[in-house]
Parts: C-alpha cells; structure tokens; sequence
C-alpha cells in the first residue's frame, strides 16, 4: 500500500487556526541576556545554548492550546556554533512532537541550484519544519526547491525594516514597486501548489508594519497565506495587520515574538505562566480584531 | 596597549590575490555522492559529514599556494544537521589555520536586526571566516552588521542563475534595473569602508555567466571587490569574468568550484594530487587572461 500523501501544508495551517480560533504565532527568538533569571547560563557557546533550548521548550509548552504555529528564528540558535544547532534540531522536533502546533524554520535561506536543494533537504530531515522561510532575490530557483510533501515555505516579498524600502519600494517602469514584482513571482509560482483550501504552499512574508502595501499585496497574491511579523514589540498594531487579510478573515498568520516569550519580570519563577497569559492574549485580541468568536 | 587593528578584509583578500600571483578562488562545495571512493560513507548524517569534512580538509591543504581564498558553501553542511555543522566550524577553522588563505562562509544569510547580529556574531565566533555573502534585499540593515573588525561581506547583486533575471533584471522607472539599483545601494553602504588599497570591506556577488550586466555593475561600484562564481562548470569562461575587473586587472576574486573540487576519477587515490593540478591551472588560466606573470 502506498503512503498516505501528506497533508497540504496551507490546509494544515489552517486547520491548526480554526483550532484554536485566532491566526496566531508566536516567534521564538530565544538570547541569553533576556531568559527567566533562572535559567541564565554560564560562558560559552554549549551552556548558552542549552539554556535558550530549555527555555524555547518551555515556551513551546506554555503556548500550545493559544497559538496555532511557532516560528523559530534561526539566527538565534546559529550564533552559537554546532551547539547551537543541535539545539535548534531539539526545539524544532519539540514543537513538531506537540502535535498541535505548525513548525515554521525561520531561516530566511536563498540560494540556488543544489544548494537550494541542501537548504531544502536540512528543513525536511535534521531541522524539520512545516514551512520555511526564503528569499526571492534569485528567482523560482531559490522557492521551488521548499515546496512539496507537505512542506511550505513564505518567501520574503515585504520586510518590516526600514531600510528595506531602499529596495522594496522602488518604482519599475511598469508601475509596480519591486515588492510587488516579487508578490507577482511568488503568486505564479504558488499557482499550481494549492491545497483543497485554495491557498498555495508558497506563502508570502509581508511586514506588518506596511498596511499600505499590506493591501495590494493581497490583491496580487489571492492564494498566498501571508507571515506577518512585527506585531507587537516591532509596532505593528491590529489595524496595521488587518490588510493581510481577505474579505474572509482568512489569509494570513500574525506572528508576535518579544511581546509574548518576554511577558514576564526576570527573577519571576512562574515565567511560563505569564507567557501562557501573553499568547492567550494574543489570541484574544487577533480573534476580536477579525471578528472571530474566541 | 591597545590590541593591533585587524587588517583591512579588501586589503587582505588583495594581498593574497598578489602572493598567488591571480584572483583564484577555490569553492568548496562536497556532496558525498561525488567524493572520491575511499572516503564515501556509510548512511547517516554523522558519516556525511565526517566524510565531507575529511574531503574538504584533503581539498583546503591540496589547493594552498594555488589560489588566495576558499569559498565554503554552507549548505553542503547544513543539510547534515548538527553534525554537518560542527563539520563546517573545523573545515572553517582549518582554512583559517593554513593561514595563507582568505575564507569566504557563503551563507547568503539575509536578516535584519538582531537576528542579523546574531548570523553575524556567528561568522566571527563558532564559524569564523574573515568573509561572508549576504543578501541585499532588506536593505542596509542586512548588510551593516557583517562588516568591521576585520570582516567583509560580499552581497547578493547579480547571481549567476536564469531565474535570477525575473527580479535582477527588472527595469526601474529611472532606467536602472533592479540590480543595478541594489548595485548603487551596496556602493553607498561600503564607501566609508574602504581600505588603504581603495577596495571596501562590502563587496559584491556578480555571478560570472552575465558578462554584459558586469560592465555596467564595476562601473557602478568602482569601490567593491566582485565574488565571480560560475566559473567552470556553471558555464562561465575567461572572456565572460574580464568584465568584472577594473582596467588594472584588480578588483574581482573567480571562483570555480566543481571543475576544481572534483577533477579526479573517484577510484584514483591520488586525488589530491589531481585538485591541486586543477587549482593551478586555474591559477594560470586567471593569470594569463588578466595579462599577469604567474
């Protein structure tokens, strides 16, 4: 008998979302200076990244059952060395051992060729995740290669930054901006890729700190599940993410990252409790913002 | 008294260019489908990325005095895992120790904030490479923090790949296309960077199979050293890399990575004997079409 077909990621996703009532994430971010005085370590890169990995399991614990998907942020757990990313290899099988939770890899990765395809290959074995995220700089090559077997990947089409308007806002000749030439890339890409949902297993990472442009990039990418970071601590606000969305409610996954995993005073041994309280809030007010009972 | 300042990246990478005698540069790309026979593996990611290692040590000792860097592609090792990245801190650490080499981590990483701080601590600390490539997509903000104290960061203008063009070629309202926009950009961030030979610490990644876009990108960053890769086997010749270079035969590093790494029959046990050979004519090769004595 053959295996079952995994199950299409965007159909995973927003199942996971209906589940819990709220387009919700929460970025795992993990840096020494701000963990529970608890669990601060010793010098060096092994005792560092033990204590971020206790700490991501932990947050991962607090947060099942509020948010629908973690976003573990890649860079925090590479500055460490191999001790970092054997650490990073445990937080991601954690939170795909919940069950309950998506597991994007923020990774940001963007190469080409068989290079894209190691990228591709380190996401579906050692470092699996759900999804991924990539960047678009170098064409269907660099996106392509994250795709398939019930893996997605959010190609990076609007940044949060400012200095990302530097490239991302200028104007072509044909009156599109660049992000709206890559959102148009990543939207002929997807095409052929969508689950039962209708959206794609190419989703599109889009700041939400741009609601402007939040807004036509929606309607360039109808079948585009769209990451927004910069919730929160990075200023984006609930008006701010709305524009991700369609008519529906549907669409788009709103990911807050220091706000929720630092909700707590230092020295507060019940840390887990007020990153619980922080990711239900979370919840509860991305669910009222869209009109979604929760 | 102070600590001596680090030497200037340009400076350096220059320097070596000078002892080979031509702006040769070996990329170490291991697959273990394609090692020679008596250091393939058995399955599993730690044989991988033992084998991997061992090849590229052999490649890092056969290819010294031949050319004036190694270009590490970092995906070889990162799809094996933790142990493909502890794999990749001693392939690093041993091109560091030969000590006549400049080392290039191409990574490509492209972030912003503290998670680009993060990829950039890990390049001077557990991965230290006096190198990076990083992507120019989010603007400054991605390309700022790989630069000082000795390190330089080469960012993602013109790749080397087709489906590059459906972004790098795009055409601005103001006549400049899109990789020439992020051209201008790198210029601006490296000018204050540059060191006593002229060349800044921010270079640029100008794939060599687009030798017309070349002459008008060194015209545009008269101040970066261009990272050639495509040379060899992605199809790029002598004629196509003359572009990159100033009228002084300075200001580009060619890489070849698989016409080098594998020039051998996997059977032969003189492996090495037969990547330095390959490394030195490349060196010729680069030498007498640049008009140099080597």
């Amino acid at each position: 008998m053959a295996p079952a077909e995994p199950e299409h990621p965007a159909d995973r996703l927003l199942r996971r979302i209906d589940a819990v009532g709220a387009p919700a994430c929460v970025g795992l971010d993990p840096v020494v200076e701000r963990l529970p005085a608890a669990l601060r370590p010793a010098a060096g890169d092994a005792a560092a990244a033990a204590a971020i990995e206790a700490f991501s399991i932990g947050v991962i614990e607090a947060v099942r059952g509020a948010v629908a998907a973690v976003k573990v942020q890649a860079a925090c757990f590479e500055r460490h060395g191999a001790d970092g990313a054997a650490a990073l290899a445990r937080v991601l099988a954690a939170a795909r051992a919940a069950g309950d939770l998506e597991v994007i890899l923020d990774y940001k990765r963007g190469d080409i060729g068989i290079s894209a395809d190691h990228y591709a290959a380190s996401a579906r074995g050692p470092m699996a995740a759900g999804w991924t995220t990539v960047s678009a700089y170098l064409g269907a090559d660099s996106l392509l290669p994250f795709l398939g077997a019930g893996h997605g990947a959010f190609a990076l089409v609007r940044t949060s930054n400012p200095s990302g308007d530097a490239v991302q806002s200028l104007r072509l000749a044909d009156g599109r901006s660049v992000a709206e030439a890559v959102a148009d890339l990543v939207a002929a890409c997807g095409a052929e890729r969508c689950g039962t949902s209708g959206f794609s297993a190419l989703g599109a990472v889009v700041g939400a700190t741009k609601p402007a442009d939040a807004a036509a990039l929606r309607g360039r990418m109808p079948r585009q599940m769209f990451l927004v970071p910069g919730y929160g601590a990075q200023g984006g606000g609930i008006d701010d993410v709305l524009p991700c969305f369609r008519p529906d409610g549907r669409g788009a996954l709103v990911t807050a990252s220091r706000s929720v995993i630092y909700a707590f005073d230092p020295a507060d041994r019940q840390w887990v409790d007020a990153v619980r309280r922080a990711a239900d809030a979370l919840r509860h007010e991305l669910a009222a913002g869209l009109g979604v009972r929760s």
